[in-house]
């Protein structure tokens, strides 16, 4: 006996990642006993960025303004390109605060099984970004896994004729890492590019 | 450099139960790419239940009506009251579908830690309820916690002088326990009030 319009705002809030049917329930009793505070702001915001976001033409980046912020940021570095699949992977490498210089979104990687071509991705203006003469290099951050390695491998085979520097992010065990919790891949690598202290 | 607009979606969603920042962020992203099909949906959804979703005033439970449908549904049994801590609590008795009577949703649980004391909770119009010639059970399904079963000892003992029978629900090992997984409290329990096959 839920009223209709408490059951579509449950259907709706299990649809976000990260929510099942049970806890898209206490998300809606949490929000329906805080009408004031959280529910109505939620709503405006959600309206707000729906009406308001954009995709930038230049990287792919999500912002109220096209180009995005970092692209019309003349205090960027614009000889280096980062390159990611996805908006998510920007904000986080953008939360290091370790790179000052551009972004470009690929928006997935190549993969034979789930039928993704290179077409499918955002690389064609990435050939002629990254062809201009500013450009001194194209880090390819990409996932670790075996369709992001490919998707690398694919790009970089990719600006080849360039003359901008193709890199990619280290390899190794990660900050905080206990060697016998590490799969045998990591610990291979890990060793291979081992570095002196 | 994530657009305000984006970062106030990001912030709100992080408010539900359920959603930590990393995840709040992948539903934002979720969302932004999903404008038509879910955010703006859910944009109106939050909207039209945060402007038709009242308080029942007989039970407590939420609904766009006030009687909500289970208080004004003439065909449940006005002889059952089902006594929950939570509106969470009442969905999930309503989803079995055993249950044919009525509700009344105190708000939460005695609680000498948290300051939670009985004029705190939904208790004064229950007495109300119970008193009626009508009523033959109240059904204390309150969560088998201390507190829990502080307020239902508490209720029990403040509606001793009526007529209506006070029972609770049954103690014992849930469908599909494994035996050794059990707690100590929860075997004793299940051997004592074991029962004849």
């Amino acid at each position: 006996m839920i009223t209709s319009d408490i059951d579509r705002l449950i259907h709706l809030l299990a649809r976000l990642p990260g929510l099942g049917p049970r806890s898209a329930r206490r998300a809606a009793l949490y929000l329906l006993k805080r009408r004031e505070s959280v529910m109505q702001p939620l709503a405006e915001a959600l309206q707000r960025a729906a009406a308001s976001v954009r995709v930038c033409g230049v990287c792919g980046n999500l912002d109220t303004e096209d180009p995005c912020a970092i692209c019309a940021n003349a205090s960027r570095d614009r000889r280096q390109i980062c390159v990611v699949q996805d908006i998510g992977d920007l904000w986080a490498i953008e939360r290091t605060g370790a790179f000052r210089g551009l972004y470009h979104v690929v928006g997935g990687t190549l993969s034979a099984l789930d039928g993704v071509r290179p077409e499918d991705l955002n690389l064609e203006s990435l050939g002629r970004r990254a062809a201009a003469p500013a450009v001194e290099e194209v880090i390819l951050a990409l996932p670790a896994t075996v369709d992001g390695q490919t998707t690398a491998h694919y790009i970089a085979d990719l600006l080849a004729p360039g003359s901008a520097r193709v890199t990619r992010l280290a390899r190794g065990v990660p900050m905080g890492g206990e060697l016998d919790y590490m799969d045998d891949g990591t610990l291979q690598l890990a060793l291979r590019a081992r570095s002196p202290l």
